[in-house]
């Protein structure tokens, strides 16, 4: 696994993890010429997994992503999915809780999106938030969020061991880089809609935040669902990061084509 | 719209509906050399409204889509949506049903599937099916059945005046078709996950499926949740006429990207 650019990002359960040894702008060995063929390739291969996982039928897949704002989650997502079966994918975004979600535990809205078999869930923010900015913007006290990672983990087993791979990117963009982004959407009319003003409030809690995002990847990810922090400064290197991750665990996972029934070899249809 | 080719699909409900009226193999005036460049433009366009949807989060959208095994609905959706956002569209099947869903009316786990605002939801088999394989195979009595066609049209009404759109459309393929592609599934190790014995059984009650989507489309294509009957035997025809029935009630929808927030004019992000 030497050779594997994905290995080193995987954040390895058995020792301390520390957020600023991560690069936010690495090229991880790739050039940004080739690297389109080659997420063609990646994509190809992921084609023909998810067709066999969906006619298996027995696992499903969850994708995390996590991220500051304008890191590139949806731009992740759909550049990923573009020319995959959208049948086979489920994206869910989850949003600042309201209604019945709000009435609930914070895992309830999350298992309830969890994808049926032979689907693969692409889960836009996720159950971490309720120790991101719960935590950063004191949603909760501590004597809540902290014992939160606990149940995330248990939450996390249980799919993993019931046949679903949880696999937890975050997009790792710098704080400057993240400026640049935001004063685009700022600029540019088409971009607009997308900018909030609390966007700037998150923004000034920048570290409170990644020492958050630190201590949460540290104590989640495990051998059940690992937690691989992606360079985010190139969005070229995040999308293949990205793509090349899932395509790791669906190689791991190894579904097959079902046998077709008896009685079908030499039918002929009337 | 005399000019507009996806006009004479619609079905509508002020005459009697014969689906024997209705090609299966009709081109509608397009050639298959220029229909990819015409799709090409028909998904640009429908990109753009499809984020102001997302943007505006006021209404949302189903497609059903509904059809005999084989017709190409999984093909219909993975070509209209590659390209497209997969975060603003979701893709829900309605298999057989069973568990709790069983254990509820049959619009129980359709609406729980009906997407949110900002959403386009594509339905894969529907609530059609109660009328459809219920009635052909006598899963349910007449009388339980033929109650159905009115409270169809009751909740494609609540949704429409909810800010729902509900659009309905039948791959229509001729039973010739039909043969050669189950035939291909059966020859073609690739596809033979796809067939079942059980495809063949259905194929042999072909006249009465026939005469139940006749009454299905005839009684429940409103003002308010249109059908379209899609000439299917060609591929590149189906598709194209899906594409451009979804993009002609995103039109008329004609969602709008909102206001920037106050303040945001100028505003430098440090």
């Amino acid at each position: 696994m030497a050779s594997d650019p994905i290995a080193p990002l995987r954040v390895n359960h058995h020792k301390q993890f520390e957020l600023r040894d991560h690069s936010t702008d690495a090229t991880l060995g790739w050039h940004k010429e080739s690297a389109a063929r080659e997420l063609g390739r990646v994509k190809l291969r992921l084609d023909v997994l998810q067709q066999r996982l969906f006619a298996e039928k027995q696992r499903s897949v969850v994708l995390v992503l996590q991220a500051m704002d304008a890191a590139g989650k949806d731009g992740t997502i759909r550049n990923m999915l573009s020319g995959l079966n959208p049948a086979g994918f489920r994206v869910s975004s989850f949003g600042v809780p309201g209604g019945p979600e709000a009435q609930h535990d914070y895992l309830w809205r999350v298992h309830a999106e969890v994808p049926a078999k032979g689907l693969i869930g692409i889960f836009n923010r996720s159950h971490y938030e309720d120790v991101l900015v719960v935590r950063v913007k004191n949603f909760a006290p501590r004597a809540v969020w902290s014992k939160r990672y606990e149940h995330i983990r248990g939450f996390e087993q249980l799919l993993a061991d019931e046949g679903t791979t949880v696999v937890k990117c975050f997009l790792n963009v710098s704080k400057d880089e993240q400026r640049k982004r935001l004063q685009e959407r700022v600029d540019d009319p088409e971009k607009r809609w997308k900018f909030r003003l609390g966007d700037l409030d998150d923004r000034k809690l920048w570290a409170k935040y990644q020492q958050a995002y630190q201590e949460a990847i540290g104590r989640t990810s495990t051998a059940a669902a690992p937690w691989y922090v992606v360079p985010a400064d190139r969005n070229w290197v995040r999308n293949l990061a990205v793509a090349k991750i899932l395509l790791h665990h669906l190689e791991k996972l190894d579904p097959k084509m079902p046998p077709p029934e008896d009685g079908i070899d030499g039918l002929v249809v009337e």
